[in-house]
């Protein structure tokens, strides 16, 4: 008897490709730690426990559509007018209304910016270590990352000019960085952006400014918006979402902003493909753009000191290597061992003190290049006591690992 | 003195060949027609006029949380579970939690869907005329559309056999239709679908499925899920919404269920890069699975009835065609007339029967080949009333265009 075998269908290569997260790796490892019993502090995911403003949450019981329909695909007017006061009086700056474009998170902006400045094959620069879903966001646009390496002990601040230089081929079409950054809490000055964009401008290269921690400086330091760089309207586009400014990471809403008509168009009509970003959500975020200076100062003096508490604690453990975070709430840093993904997977699977650990992203997955062996990501949103407790453990675990 | 120019950035090919919604595209005329005092009937977009259930709308009033804070990338487990508890409660399949990944909407999940199952350059069988926006997703995932063309004739039923063997290639991955259809209102029968899972099988393709309008069928119809046609476990990616099901289009809420674990694991890969589905209409869903068969019937019957009044007014005009629509609450019609686009935007720019007027879709766009020119595609989701005087207004409007 002959059996005919059907052929098989096979996953694409892209979906073969496609990297499951570096942020949420060790998860399950975590999980089996719980369930030993073991607490663990969470320093690996950047969710705030900042409360979503009062205004957002009574907004919700103020929904009294009959039916929730769908929304226009560049969002509600309401929306859009509340990002358009907020850009004039927050940033000063002034922006039409087919200029933005509301998002489902920032993650969407990412996507809708890849597809419409790059096309299958292409290339693009993006500044390592970068904000690791970017990877995601390239595999399904198809697209290459090449890096363009900043240094921790230049407290990850861009590389010169002649470093860029030497990446860009006749392929690349665009530039990414995350200012301020998510994973190493460097705020870009001005002369480095201006030098970017410079560059950008001479190779024909968009810019696509990530800005979703811009509120989230410390020392007196003022993010500074690539929307607000000279020369670069036609290059820029703007990546925002209301996740970490508002405390409201689950809403799932955030904005494209872009002077280039073209590239707004085309990303339109990708939201016209979609429909609608989320309705409840540009609901009850209407409003939120008259929060004033001091929501924020309060926030942020919060996250000052909390990244006080980490960066003096981190840095008195021998051996360990980090520069003063300059915003965002995210730090890069260098451990005494070599392979810090088995060392935060140790921290899980065979370390506890007093019936505790501490779960780190491994920041290998921040990097394109091959580098971060020996580097964490660590996210410091949790409240002071646990923050200094966190690094007690992490100073403890160093010492029992290298002892072992 | 030399200026020497900077090159220009320049949108992608992609973003250029990204389509306009064919749904949309004339609102600037409606909004024109409506500015100058005109009353317009919109029957060319599927949003309900049902109200959403109680239940969802309540539980608006039940957010508590202080912190609005990312959910898990595959769906929180107590929205996974009301997605299982319908599927097998309603449709009668067992379903495992991690065979079920929500999406923001049924748009992220054809998206993930085209994305895992094919590569750039690849192409995908439509079933046409189709859902306009897959051409905008089959543009993101840079694959090319293949038309399969069902006729008006034969109820827009699936073609026989040889028309699919003489269609696909070497390079074709995937099959996609939409039962019951949008926009044709075909409900496919089980030789049909067993049909294309056998051509499916032989070929080694995927079989997409978007069911968002299942719950959609008259005269005592069942819609057939692909999940239940036997060998085809590992051929199946089913789409579904509750925008439709539950007249919340607005929340953008959806899932894609797949029973082949490679599928699943690259889609939540996918999930995992853009962080979470919506938060709060996750929310607000829970609930929604123990919406008995009451609650459908009656719907259903609203609508079987709104079908009626459309059907019976249509082809009552001299030289209009359409089959009964059997599901969903769409249908394609031809007029007795060349250009149907020109016809409808003739209806806003010139036409209005006692100050009143109607916007509809002209189906063109809701093919690959050039077919369609002479075909219009309504949405039926007015009351009675509105469609019975909709449907006079195309009356007199046809009357009108043919004499003048």
């Amino acid at each position: 008897m002959t059996i005919i075998d059907n052929r098989r269908v096979a996953l694409s290569r892209r979906g073969q490709r496609m990297p499951a997260s570096p942020i949420r790796k060790l998860m399950p490892l975590a999980d089996a730690a719980k369930a030993r019993g073991i607490r663990v502090y969470h320093l690996n995911i950047g969710q705030p426990d900042i409360e979503t403003p009062a205004c957002m949450l009574d907004r919700l019981k103020q929904i009294d559509d009959r039916v929730l329909a769908y929304s226009p695909s560049s969002g509600t007017p309401a929306f859009l007018q509340s990002l358009r006061s907020y850009y004039e009086h927050r940033l000063g700056l002034s922006l039409e209304i087919d200029q933005i474009l509301a998002t489902t998170g920032g993650s969407e902006a990412i996507l809708f910016a890849f597809m419409a400045c790059a096309n299958e094959g292409d290339d693009i620069l993006v500044v390592e270590p970068f904000y690791a879903n970017y990877l995601s966001f390239a595999a399904m646009a198809g697209v290459n990352v090449v890096p363009v390496t900043s240094r921790g002990r230049e407290g990850f601040h861009l590389p010169e000019r002649a470093i860029w230089e030497r990446t860009v081929t006749p392929r690349t079409r665009l530039v990414i960085l995350c200012n301020p950054s998510n994973p190493t809490g460097t705020v870009y000055r001005r002369d480095e952006l201006e030098m970017v964009v410079d560059f950008c401008r001479e190779h024909g290269l968009f810019l696509i400014s990530d800005e979703v921690y811009r509120e989230f400086v410390y020392d007196g330091r003022k993010a500074i918006s690539a929307l607000e760089l000279a020369g670069a309207e036609e290059l820029v586009v703007v990546v925002d979402s209301l996740s970490k400014r508002y405390s409201a990471c689950g809403i799932r809403l955030g904005a494209l902003v872009t002077r280039n008509a073209e590239v707004y168009d085309a990303c339109l009509r990708m939201a016209q493909g979609r429909l609608s970003p989320p309705g409840l959500a540009q609901f009850i975020a209407v409003g939120a753009e008259s929060l004033g200076e001091e929501y924020t100062r309060q926030i942020v003096s919060e996250y000052q000191r909390r990244r006080d508490v980490l960066y003096e604690g981190l840095t008195s453990i021998p051996g360990v290597f980090l520069e003063k975070p300059e915003g965002a709430f995210y730090c890069v840093v260098r451990l005494p061992i070599d392979d810090a993904e088995r060392f935060a997977a140790w921290m899980l699977s065979d370390f506890e003190h007093e019936g505790e650990t501490v779960l780190v992203a491994p920041a290998r997955g921040f990097y394109a290049s091959p580098l971060g062996g020996n580097e964490i990501r660590i996210a410091y949103v949790l409240k002071e006591e646990d923050l200094r407790r966190s690094v007690e453990l992490i100073r403890i675990a160093l010492k029992q690992y290298k002892e072992g």
